[in-house]
């Protein structure tokens, strides 16, 4: 399978930089195609503005989403956007790897998001009527295609656990895993977390390894998180907000995951 | 007062320009001085890297929060972050401007908090111990003063309402409420959102300027959003989670406001 790694780390030397580089051995020992997009060694321009289209003309009024329209139907995108769209289409997986900078990801990685997701490629996609809004959230152009996190943080556990002071980590990544990566198609697996960071000994390290690999190792087996499909009837349309009787009187994130029957 | 307004957006003739020319003139109408960081106009940086430390040494590992604190406690940061953090200095409000781009800031707001962000002004500030994690959330060098987002989105309110699709507005903020605002010390209000921004006809832009007139002549009488303060009680420390006699059995981002007695 082809695997695309968009790893957004300013040192090579850094336990990000380690375990990417252990990500790519490991996949491609297991007989798959890798490449990886590092954002900080290519330079990747951060901020969408009027010259991410070739055709942009400097007079006209700038509208993000509408001159990404243009520029991606006529073939007329900035050469560095287009470039990530093809790595995009060749993959079957997707893996973005990253710190938690302030709760999110590093403004150079969020750039990667907000000008390779043109319209007409990551939205915009599909009919949009009063009656369907698009082919997003669970359909789209990443059908088919499995994504991951591969995440670090500074802080401990419990500070991300259902009650710590940061929020739980899964309510912090579903804007990431939902609005992201659920939202053009992708089957989004549970994150790799490593918390802690500055406390990784040799020890710790190898055990992170371990269980980072077995994730790789399963990325083709593992169950996506099961987020509701805009378009499969839970959601009232063109409002999109969950009809009364799909989980009834709950609100928020995990509300629009299907959870087993307890 | 003083208010700065930290705008992102690539198009002044944009509505977010409009809003943010709105804003100035109602504020200094009122007598407050007003300075704003226009983020694409000044070109800022959004990617964090070794050359923000003007005492760099390229042969050593960089690592992006060391870094900051030996450039912060030296004075020899890159120059164009100083001169926003002496900004936030002068500040008695802060006010964030942004249109809400997958879920999220944009790329090089989110790269003004990254790099401005330093650690000694923003984080690492306080005693760390078993006792005491550091002055944040409820502390820290931003006491005293107020922040406010104002944020656009094309979508409607109801896909951002408790049981819409994208998920609850509050929510997809309190990363940013919480987590950047809040963490160094701001009383966070409550934020100003205009939704479907491609519908916006003279009519409704009158609306809005005079909604967020109100929000700005209100400014300093708005009652913040009850987070709670880490270091008051609240909190086991150091694991960070809520005691277990606070919101008992509740969990998730809600859990750390308190909400008026019913």
């Amino acid at each position: 399978m082809n695997v695309l790694i968009v790893y957004a780390h300013p040192e090579p030397r850094s336990l990000n930089g380690e375990l990417k580089n252990f990500a790519v051995q490991r996949l491609k020992a297991a007989g798959h195609t890798v490449r990886v997009s590092d954002l900080y060694s290519m330079r990747w321009k951060a901020p969408i503005d009027a010259s991410d289209s070739l055709n942009g003309d400097a007079e006209r009024r700038f509208d993000a989403s509408q001159d990404s329209r243009r520029a991606f139907a006529s073939g007329l995108q900035s050469p560095d956007i287009s470039a990530e769209q093809d790595k995009l289409r060749w993959a079957d997986a997707l893996i973005l790897q990253f710190p938690l900078w302030w709760f999110s990801m590093p403004a150079i990685l969020k750039g990667w998001v907000d000008r390779v997701y043109a319209y007409g490629f990551a939205y915009g996609v599909g009919e949009h009527s009063d009656a369907r809004w698009g082919d997003r959230y669970g359909e789209g152009s990443m059908v088919g295609k499995r994504a991951m996190l591969v995440v670090t943080t500074g802080g401990w556990d419990s500070h991300y656990g259902p009650r710590g002071i940061n929020g739980p980590m899964d309510d912090l990544l579903f804007p990431i895993h939902h609005g992201i990566l659920y939202y053009p198609g992708f089957d989004v697996l549970p994150p790799f977390v490593v918390h802690r960071t500055s406390r990784i000994d040799e020890v710790r390290f190898t055990s992170i390894c371990e269980d980072l690999g077995q994730r790789l190792d399963d990325l083709w087996r593992t169950e996506p998180i099961a987020y509701r499909k805009q378009n499969a009837g839970d959601y009232e349309i063109p409002a999109l907000t969950l009809k009364p009787d799909v989980a009834p009187g709950q609100v928020g994130f995990a509300a629009h995951v299907v959870w087993p029957e307890t």
